[in-house]
């Protein structure tokens, strides 16, 4: 039996309140497919945090799901998307681009994130018909890595993508813990400017289920419920999702929950460093990979539940230990404790 | 302000045993995708409802999400589904099927039921490798106008599909209502030997969402779970669905609420036939199609919710009224009181 | 041992001056993939037989692949196209257009054209993204059925597309045919006014293979050779189909070959009523629908090669009759003597 | 004006004995779509080449096309394509097999050929439904570089596929200038033991256009020319693709076009090498890279033409060179003389 597991973020159920307003609203009748009253005020409510009254918002339920209708939505069946090695898209979506119809074009990245001069090598290499067609740039913030991308980062990339007619679309799945992280200068309003299109993950930060995207870019969002529903993506009972982003919009929940799994990270983080672990990534957000020599790691994992990531050399593995909303200090300090003694 | 919706068998939350459910498992730490132990649990109340211990079940949060991926996994790009002319996937699924590849070939229905004579009339007309080849067969138990399929009438279906190598396909949005229908000699654990994969839908049967797939040829097992993640439907929380199969399949609920939306149907529909008034469809399920006057018509759409459903003549009109697991018996009587007021 | 083959338009290889121009060009060193002088100089010849000089001209070797093409090209995943129940992409293509993704929406039609009003009864239909969205109406000229569109019904039909912001888009598999059938009023040169993509067809009116695809509509000519490309469409020696449409836009032989067809199938048509035959379309073409006593058709068929089309009652059958810019008028007298002996 | 190009091996027409043979041929009547006796006759002659009277032999225009419709009629929605970073698919098909749904999983690969241990190594990095599942090995013989499969090393990668359940397809453009190559000890009829399908590549050895698809394994075969006329790549007229393998294949002229081509990049090598050239490649066939002093690849450029390939250092560059079957001996002197004046 293990003390705890810190495998990944999506392993408890809802903040309570999410399920309280759930249980408030259950039994009022409402018109499906979105058109209910819950719908309307989540759309309200993010709204109001992005400061954008006119905001195009649009709810599904997993990141797979949003990342293939917003990319199916832009892309002609020539055009192709530029992505990290490490981007979700590329790694952990059973060839969900590719079954819509586009190839990923794998940029270089450091630590997870691509860079103007990642994206413009992709550029410089193809150049006519016989290839296919860049036209969207995939990020993560935060990365798969747990790192995220400032405000500069972000300016600069976005100004590179206009110039070259790109797309420029942030998968926010972990887009709470971004915000949050002590190396981030990006607020959540910032994005209407920074990027085209990204989502607020819910999934990974206290809700059930549930991405709300936001399209930013006026000529990206003509007929977007038609890729909702043709991706099998509209819920009968959309109020199912609007509510829980309406308890994570009312009273700051969404960032409470993020700045929690964040600071349980941090503390993990700090107190390894402290031991002289040293880390893969330079994570600032939930996820965090720490090295640990074999030993170490075996003894850890017979305590606590976590994966491992890389093969570092003989005697090392990166390891990644993910921190939740819904993380209890007192196992933080727990495993910290344990890994001292090992 | 209406006096009540009988607009779909969606319109309301979930039934309180399985909100409450949720909140009874929402602290616990499980395996993501599904691996978890409510939807493990969820199996296991479903292969007894099913009598068949090995029954091959996986987990999807709606209706046209289950049919492309269902179709999308069998189907070879030249193969086709047949269809009825009001099924699901050709009316009201935005060209979900055809996104993924597959033509829909419409055959000859009545009440919206297809008959072997009407799938061999679409197999005659597709003879060579210039036209499509249909390769499933698509059913809605209950169909989209209300009615079902006896036993007898699958038995022959299925014998057909056998015998010319085609899938039968059952879409069991509403398939509680189906069999719980005075009309049907089917029962749940008859589904196993009648057609080769089908689905049980919660959405309309007082889940906030979610529908069993349940694949019966073993041919067709192969791999599946790499389709419901290709397409975004594997939920990193597989506990939310799962946690409403496990109460919906727990002291009978799934058929208690099935059997009282059909009831409410009946009822209704017995009130109207003591009024003279006619019906589009032979519905033995929730969702009947009485023909209104339109003077009768207006009158009833100032107090009550529901959608026109096909112009008769110049003065009447088919509509449909839905009822559910939720609507209470005194709305019932209040409609029927106030139409034959009218 | 049959006397002559009326099957179809494509029995025989290419008109003379085809070959003898393949002959002369065949030591020249060419650059690949249309970048050839043949390439450049068919587009020359077709734009002044045009009369516009900067159309957007493109080659490939099929109909089936024009049309997979174009409307890939065209379509974004949610979007349709409306042809009538004739149409060779509903009956002939083997799912080519949903292997793309897309629907085709039935609309009524006589005689194998589409008007107006069809049009209109599917764009009522579709309302909502429960839906598909039409955008192209797939007509063809001249149609399955050998009848022609004349320049009032294609006004009126580009005048709703133009409307309804829809593409229309002419399948040209016998566009020669169509326009010197002497029930069009239609030109060449008039198609860039009155559709917004077109093609002219080579394979069906003496090349070997090859269709000259045009796109007036600017809007729908960005990137349109990754498309041809990425279908597998593009020819590595694309002098091959240059070289047809050059010979066949050189000293009017495309019209030329297109008339003898036309005028073989008149004769054979006159000669057929003149024996008080009825026929199943009003064909002014190279395609001919008479409707034969089986007894004669039997006796026909002995000598001839030709396909039956469809039964008309249980003593009479309509058949399909082709003729082609080879076919010796001899066979034609020679069947109609042996007609009028049977 | 240049005095030769050696730019590709597609340069020139065809072969003066296909063109005669579609002269010959050109006036007789022919069913379509491939059941002529000109398309029975090429598959008549292949078998006997191949030593497989029963082989499965289909025809297609290129080879773009020949690649996506093997890999679209193989392939699930969610199985892959293993392919060198070099494959054709992967560079220069315009995202062709991602238009048909699939990802390409890039392999380590050296000189542009596949090893067991490449393919494992992706192998290994899919295990589960969260990414693709390769199912299909691509490899090319002649490779994009130039160089050959021996029989031991395709023995091994078949050998690993059967085990793997992958299939091995070789895509077989430049399959005459391996088969012809000094470093080959492959036959023809060893790749119906070798590979599962493969392609024989007309169109890069003297013919006009056309590809000879042949399935070996039999569970691949079924149903392939519904996906054929599906993609656009039936011809009306399949004698036009038919009469060129009749030719090539009649006379050993397949063999001895191939032959020639490779003896003139043989010698081009060979007196390179004399000129203390290095080369970028190992090749044997008729695509050799010699690595060129920029000065003197501006001198070359403006008398000849071919490709840049790849930048060496920044005073070398890697070019392409590329002879064929219709490559005069005279040029290939002429251009050695010319080199070693520069």
């Amino acid at each position: 039996m293990l003390k705890y597991g810190f495998y990944n973020d999506y392993s408890e159920g809802a903040h309570p309140r999410i399920l309280e307003l759930l249980q408030q609203t259950n039994g009022n009748q409402e018109i499906g497919y979105g058109d209910d009253r819950l719908s309307a005020r989540a759309t309200e409510l993010i709204r109001q945090a992005l400061g954008q009254p006119d905001a195009d918002i649009h709810y599904v339920t997993g990141g797979t799901q949003a990342n293939l209708i917003v990319l199916a939505s832009i892309l002609r069946s020539h055009e192709s998307v530029i992505a990290a090695q490490t981007g979700h898209i590329h790694v952990h979506e059973a060839g969900a681009i590719e079954a819509v119809g586009h190839r990923i074009n794998i940029a270089p990245s450091v630590d997870g994130k691509l860079s103007p001069e990642g994206v413009i090598e992709v550029l410089d290499q193809h150049t006519d018909e016989h290839m296919v067609k860049p036209r969207a740039v995939f990020i993560s913030n935060a990365t798969e890595l747990g790192t995220v991308y400032t405000k500069l980062e972000l300016e600069n990339l976005h100004e590179l993508c206009r110039s070259r007619n790109l797309v420029l679309y942030m998968d926010g799945a972990r887009l709470g813990a971004a915000l949050c992280s002590p190396a981030s200068d990006v607020k959540l309003s910032d994005l209407c400017e920074l990027v085209d299109v990204f989502y607020i993950g819910g999934t990974k930060n206290g809700a059930l289920l549930g991405e709300a995207i936001v399209i930013n870019h006026h000529d990206l969002r003509s007929d977007f419920r038609y890729h909702i529903k043709q991706r099998g993506a509209m819920l009968a009972k959309g109020r199912l999702i609007a509510a829980q982003f309406v308890a994570l919009f009312t009273d700051n929940l969404f960032f409470d929950l993020a700045q929690h799994a964040d600071a349980m990270a941090a503390k993990l983080q700090h107190g390894m460093a402290s031991l002289d672990l040293r880390f893969f990534s330079n994570s600032t957000t939930n996820l965090i990979f720490p090295i640990l020599p074999n030993q170490v790691l075996h003894k850890m994992l017979s305590m606590y539940g976590f994966y491992e990531y890389a093969r570092i050399d003989a005697s090392h593995t990166a390891v990644r230990i993910v921190t939740s909303w819904a993380t209890p200090e007192a196992r933080v300090d727990e495993f910290l404790a344990d890994l001292s003694r090992t």
